[in-house]
């Protein structure tokens, strides 16, 4: 299979590993023939049972050369035999875990380096859960789930990888009630579009211009481009935020949506028909 | 103190009951020295505790008048006894429990066709939780929480008491991660107006025509007039909804919104002083 161009996969996290594979499957298809590299370095312990499981659900979707980059500290993604693991790559797939630990650890290391070129040559850079959240410039942390969001605000935030301008993205995100604390951040600074992705949801974005749904959740477009007012500039650290005229789409399979211009639009014709929506279409792409 | 124009009091449950009060603070400012009906028909238990907490408060904000309207099956909801309870009444007070309860044993009895004079004489009915829900012509009864709505639904709706038209209140709403289901129940008519609710949060809405809010939290209008796109009619039960462009803006205390023109605005000047934010300005009022 060819490599297609510069894709990311940003997964809402809890996607799945044993039975239809809908989304793991695009992240396959999309290596084709190439090497995956699957990195757990967002994860403190276990990483090896996690790297096992990765393992197992991608080899049966057809990946053969399939590599474990476990970093434990931030000197060891300079060390010449673990950077030497992203040579040649056609994916890195990052997992769950600590998004603080991929950030902090891969940040501005000649293994960054290597993953900004395999995406720039036309890989894919795929990422659940704390893997999704680094995407983007800003990245949500922790802090202000089930609750509205305050101007002085309880949510941390941090700098990303930057794989992905303009958006802001939060995952598992109607399972952890954080509508409020995407809209917060939005309400910061509405040049970023706030993306909500569900677990076991995910969005393709191709080219950084635009993304299709995968998976069966939804995923939450929060567009702040015509907000006429909001009291988040106010020097009331505790008082509950307001924002007027927020356009909002939900979005699931089926649906695209263009950065560019941010509108969404139905899949039709052809581009529906290359959504891997049925096991029996993934098995026999890969068999 | 006059009464005003009818007026509901819709807030999001757990309001505060013993310290600042401001909630229920404007529910007593409303009712001034006229008589209060706190009905506990939505509770099969604790009915009585349930009161006294309610008394110990109103009276604490100057209420003289105060009745428990206490229902636990439907044939009382026409002995007379219970019918003159609703005698005078200013206002009238539902507090949490089960909004089925509220609707199967006061729907369509003497004691709501009472209700129902009371508002149109421009008294004050207020609810919280349950009693919130009751308010408009389709509530929202159970299911759909952190998760994203499917076409074929798993939000059980049911005909709520009517006293506004138009919209759907969802209560408990940020905290319970409510989003969801909303958004799913106006993709199915958006003529209703969606309004999420957040806990120790109102909604006053004056004479059925606009509301303002009071309280900590959040207030969500989820409004569909500009709906280019849904998927909810398709024969898909387990699909995840789709809805494009919906229009929505998140409220705080300070905020308007008007139903007529489904547009809101900041209060300002005198509209603005009328809120009783402090603890202070109420002890005043009512000292």
């Amino acid at each position: 299979m060819e490599r297609s161009d510069r894709t990311l996969i940003i997964i809402g996290g809890h996607e799945d590993r044993s039975n239809n594979k809908v989304i793991l499957g695009e992240v396959a298809r999309r290596v084709g023939s190439g090497k995956l590299v699957v990195t757990t370095v967002a994860m403190a312990n276990g990483t090896e049972q996690l790297f096992d499981t990765y393992e197992r659900a991608f080899r049966s979707l057809g990946v053969k050369h399939l590599y474990n980059l476990d970093i434990s500290e931030r000197a060891e993604a300079t060390v010449p035999s673990k950077v030497k693991i992203m040579d040649d790559a056609a994916g890195v797939f990052f997992t769950g875990g600590d998004q603080i630990k991929i950030t902090s650890q891969l940040g501005d290391t000649p293994i960054f380096q290597r993953i900004r070129e395999i995406y720039d040559d036309g890989g894919v850079i795929a990422g659940t859960s704390a893997g999704a959240a680094v995407m983007s410039e800003t990245m949500l942390v922790e802090g202000g789930e089930e609750k509205s969001h305050v101007i002085g605000g309880s949510v941390r935030m941090a700098p990303g990888l930057g794989l992905i301008d303009g958006v802001i993205i939060d995952q598992h995100f109607m399972e952890r009630g954080r509508f409020g604390r995407l809209i917060g951040a939005v309400a910061q600074n509405p040049k970023n579009l706030g993306i909500g992705i569900d677990e076991q949801t995910a969005i393709v974005v191709e080219r950084g211009n635009g993304f299709y749904v995968l998976g069966s959740g939804g995923v939450y477009v929060i567009d702040g481009t015509e907000v006429t007012y909001s009291n988040v500039a106010e020097e009331e650290p505790h008082k509950t935020i307001s924002i007027y005229n927020v356009r909002m789409h939900m979005l699931s399979q089926g649906d695209r949506f263009d950065l560019l211009n941010r509108q969404p639009r139905q899949m039709k014709g052809r581009a529906a028909e290359k959504l891997p929506e049925k096991e029996e279409e993934q098995t026999a792409q890969h068999a």
